[in-house]
Parts: structure tokens; sequence; C-alpha cells
């Protein structure tokens, strides 16, 4: 894995999880970061996402992340709201930066408060062992019902200088609201302005996040993260150019990476599912029709079955809403014995274009989330 | 059972399903009757859709519903609507009535052509064997993956007479598009206008069949017909009027008796659950919102589970994006070890209120819907 210049991590058990689990980690820039951030759409963001946000809205740079697993500090009131802000202001302190430039994130059971005082305890420990091998290990510690950690590399020339992003994500699921929310956090040692950073990271999650889907469920902690610390070689990278061109480019793979190890790792799943819909009247109108096969339990059921069900995606789409002509609609399966199956659908009406990454539904995933608690 | 005046029914094996099982019913009135129906919005809606929309369109007055189960004649494009129209006019032979007068559905398997040859051998014997005592018959034929038949009745008195109006439904899942499809027939010996007829069925559809779900999906061919033969001995209801209410209040009540029993025979199903919001800023809203928590897989698996996870009705409700203020939100749920559960939402902004009735889900729905072909 390639790590951007002046990027570490660490991460420890602070005790919010039982049996010594990892749960807290901190990523860290040895030099202030531009970032952007994108954040779940729930009308009851939990309190880390409030804070986050307040705090990109405050600051012009960042140099810190802070995340824990098994507890999402969610519908926790003000007092959580409260929690979040502490979490920074101590950790700042202990780094010698202002609080601003600090962003917090969490995962797990909502409706808890934090427990600050382990948190606290932790983090001197979590400062002093900063290290470049600690990014693997923070990619482990932001776990909930993931089975593997989840990281992605990428590096291009551009403007002079080599640039690498690497990304981490969690969450077995999109989106199991109280466990599996969907963290990432991506670091780069990228040369590049605010206003070309964040429009490649909404570009980039509009093509890899929102392009997955497990169950339909959208989080109330769905954070993702990008520190851009400007330590490569490269002239600045501004919005418009060739080099932003690529730099996106390179972001989007590193997301859709990321994006597609949720899915593999999606609770329950026995099938990865890529569904195309093609011919639609626009790339939006292919997106929507996209998803509602990739959310119809009664489709994802019939895959965990290898059941070549047309019929349902038939429904489906019908049921999108979008414009359809029964005489022009083709659909084709992939063999379904297999583990990577293939949807096409060509609506033929048009040239709008999706793809969507899902899972199939299983007793499996029954099990996962009917004994959580 | 109540019947209502003028109105037989008879049913039969033509063996469009296997091993001699009922798969075809008609439901008939001695005399012309006034009709209305609501169908499905799905964009792809079945050739029986098609031609029983158009026949209410051509004709004021209905007499015969044929329907069969087996095979949804849906996504079988003109052949299909050729077949739904050769079916209505062989039958209205049969019965010396104009083709118009007679409405078709049908329910089953995406996708294939109807057997129409079976179906016009059958036609002179289901029309020999009508009777009063055909009618629960005909509940049985049109079942699919139901595990009991669906019949209610009611009856009140209004403007000098005593009127009767008995449904009858399918549907195990809400909706199962290419096997469960909902179905619905209504039959009344009201005397009542086109005008009162049509409103009262809007009006009961949205306070009953469009307050469940079992799995969010929607089928291609959902059908809820009524006919109302005018042979009770009350004065012509009219819309507005007082006995006009007593019909809606009455029809109301059928059709979420009927609705409820939907639920309670969802594939798979082991808790019945009643979802109640309050407090939400309109009715619309906490339609919205409640619907938004039934149709969360997350939450239906926790009752499975008969885990009181309530941060998953917290981000069902949040990702729903009505109004919503963290501090005012209040969420009660009865004792998970029962079948029947009471969740009790209330958002404490304003007066809107709404109810849905749904199922848990559970590895029998995945098992049912994975091997069904």
């Amino acid at each position: 894995m390639k790590i951007p210049s002046g990027f570490k991590a660490s991460a420890l058990s602070c005790g919010i999880k039982k049996r010594g689990k990892l749960d807290l980690a901190l990523i860290f820039s040895e030099v202030p970061a531009r970032a952007a951030g994108v954040f779940t759409n729930n009308k009851l963001p939990a309190a880390p996402v409030k804070v986050a946000k307040e705090h990109l809205k405050k600051s012009n740079t960042v140099q810190a992340i802070i995340a824990n697993s098994g507890n999402a500090n969610s519908f926790t009131g003000n007092g959580g709201v409260e929690d979040a802000k502490k979490e920074a202001l101590y950790l700042s302190k202990v780094l010698g930066i202002k609080a601003e430039a600090v962003l917090v994130a969490s995962t797990g059971i909502i409706g808890k408060r934090l427990e600050l005082e382990k948190i606290k305890n932790a983090v001197p420990s979590l400062v002093r062992n900063l290290s470049k091998n600690g990014i693997a290990k923070a990619a482990r510690a932001i776990m909930t019902t993931d089975t593997f950690a989840k990281i992605s590399s990428n590096e291009f020339s551009a403007g002079g200088g080599r640039v690498v992003i690497t990304g981490m994500t969690k969450g077995a699921g999109m989106i199991a609201p109280d466990m599996a929310t969907m963290l990432c956090f991506i670091m780069t040692d990228a040369n590049i302005t605010q206003r070309a950073l964040r429009s490649a990271l909404k570009e980039a999650v509009d093509k890899s996040f929102n392009c997955i889907t497990v169950d339909g469920c959208m989080s109330t902690n769905d954070t993702v993260l990008i520190l851009a610390n400007g330590r490569a070689a490269n002239f600045l990278i501004d919005a418009g150019s060739k080099a932003c061109e690529k730099f996106s480019d390179a972001l989007s793979a590193v997301c859709l990476n990321l994006a597609k190890m949720m899915v593999k790792d999606a609770e329950g799943i026995s099938k990865f599912i890529e569904i195309e819909v093609k011919g639609a009247r626009n790339d939006a109108q292919a997106k929507r029709a996209a998803l509602a096969i990739a959310n119809s339990n009664l489709f994802k059921t019939a895959l965990y079955g290898e059941n070549p069900n047309w019929g349902r995606v038939v429904a489906a789409i019908g049921a999108s809403g979008i414009d359809v002509l029964e005489g022009s609609l083709k659909i084709r399966f992939s063999s379904l014995a297999k583990k990577d199956i293939f949807v096409d659908v060509n609506l033929n009406i048009g040239k709008g274009r999706a793809v969507v990454y899902t899972s199939d539904l299983t007793p499996e995933y029954i099990k996962i989330n009917a004994e959580y608690n």
C-alpha cells in the first residue's frame, strides 16, 4: 500500500467495544491540509456529523481525524454535540493545533452517550503511537460488522510531481443505521485548491458510494472526508485543469474500489451483483432504475436462490417511475451459479447509462440484523 | 358472510395452475352495475390492467369480472392485450352482454402468454355454475402464495334501505410483483352515483391498501374493482350526502379488514406490526415516515429478532426526509414477545397522523421468494 507523504495514523482499544477490540483511530497530517467532506442527508444527523461540518466551515485547514467504533454518538441531543466538541478540543490540545483543525466521526449503536473519559484517557497514547504503519491498524479500528479492513491506493503524475491518494472505509451494509454506518477517510499529498478538492470529492462520491446499496437504509452517521496536505512536489492543481481531471479520476478509482469492497463485505452476502442500465432517457433515469432493481427485496432474494426471475426486474423498473417502453426493454442475466453476477438492462430509448453494485438478500443478513443489539 | 343482492360467482380449475388447483374465477351481477377501479401506478402495467381501464372508460356499466391466477399476463406485449380482450369478448358472448361490460384481471408469473384455449374451454361451465355460494370459492381461485382466502362484509342502513358491501382480495406480500399481485373485487347492492362510487373507492383504497406494505415492491397487476348494482332498496346515494358518508365508511372498513388480512398472510410473517406516527407537520408527512419505518429491512429484521432497536426507527424517520426535531421525537414499542406489535412514534411538532401495517422480515420470506419460479 502506498501512503501519501506526511500522513500518519494510529489505533488502539480504549474500551468502548468489549474484549479489547480496536475502537479508536487517529489520522494525522504533519502539516495543515485542505479538507472537504460529504455527509449523510439524514434529517437526524449524528453529533459528530454536525461537529465535523461546523469545523469544516470554520477552518480552512484540517490536521487530524479522530474516529471511534462501537458508539455512533447519534440521537444523543445537545449533550452528544458537546461530547464531540470536547473530544476534538482535547485532542487538539495534545496535538498543539486548534480545535477546528480536528474532525470527528463515530459509528456504532444509536442513542447512547459517548464514554468520553475512555477516549480522553486514550488520546495521549494515540498521539504517541502515530506512524505510517498505523494506517492499516486505523482501518481495522473503524470496523463494526465488517469482516475485513478496506484500504485502497492510487497514484498519478501531474504538475511535475507524483501524487498519492489513499483511502480507508468501513461499512458492511449500505447502510445499517445503528452499526454499519459508512465512514471513509481519504489522505492525499496533492497540492490542490479547495475548490478543486471539493468538486473532485463530490464527483468521486457520486460515482462510487452513491452507486452501491445493500439494504437501501441510510445511516445517521455517513461521512466521507478527504485531507490534501500538499506535500507532493506537484504544482497547485486548480479546478478545470488537465491535472485536476487526473486527480479526479484517480480519486474516483480509489472510492469505487472502496465502495465495491463494502458491497463484497455486505452483511450475509452470497452474490456480488453489478447492474448496468443503459438506453435510458438520461443518466439520472438510468441510475433511478438501477437503484430500484438493486433495492428490490424480491430481486435480491431471487438471485440468492439462483432464480433468473427477470419478471421482478420488469416490475422494479416499472415501479421506479422512469420512462420505459414495454416493447423496447431487454434484460439479460449472466450465469447465476457464479458469485459475481451481471444484470444488463437496455431500455433502448436514449443514451442514459448507470452502473450500480449490490448484494443479494440472504437468511444470514436477517440473522446478523435480528441478533445485533 | 353477507352477500349483496343480485351477485353470484363461480370458480374452477382450468389447468393454468398444476395439480387441479382453482385458477379461474367469475363474479357476475344479474343487472348492469356501476363500476369504478383503482390500478397500479407501475409504468409497465400488465395487459389485463390496460384492458380493464379501457372497458371502464368505454362503458357506463359492468356486469362481470373474470380473473385468473397462475399467470399475470404481464410484459406480454400487444399479444397479451389481444388475449385479455379476446377473453372478455368470449365471456361476454356466453353471458349475452357487451364485451365492455366484462373486466379482466390476472395474477401469477410475469412474461408468459395466457393459455387462452384453457380459459375459453372453461367459460361455459364457469357461467353454468354461477351461484351465491360461488363467492367463497372465487376468493380461493385468485390466491397465489396466500395461505387463506380473504373475504370481508359490511352493511349499513341509508336512504330507506339496507346496503351490503362484500369484498375479496388476494396478496401475500405488498407486493410480490410476479406472483402475489394484489387483486381486490368488491360487490355492493347500493344504488349510488358513479361520482360517489369513484370517490368512495379512492378514499377507501387510500385508507387501507395504501397503508400496508410487506416488501415495498409494487406489482404490475394491482387492481381494485367495485361493482354497485343498485339492487338494495335505498334511494340513490350521491356524493356529499350523509348516506354517502356512511357508504364510504362502510367501504373503508371492508377494505381495511381485507388489507390487514393481507399483511397477516404476508410471506414468511412472524409479527404483525402496526405503526402509528403522530405529531407530524401534516398527515402526508406522518404517512411518509410510517412507510419509511415499515419498509426498513433493518427495522423489520430487528422485530423478527424481538430486538427493541429503536435506533433503526430514528434512522428511518431521518432518512424519510420529513420535518423532525431530535429533541421532540418519542418512540415507544409494545412488548416484542407477542405476535401483534405496536410502534408509536410522536414527532411532537404538529397534528399530522397516519397508521401503517406491515410484517417482519424473516428467513421464511427469503425461502419463499428464492424458490418461486
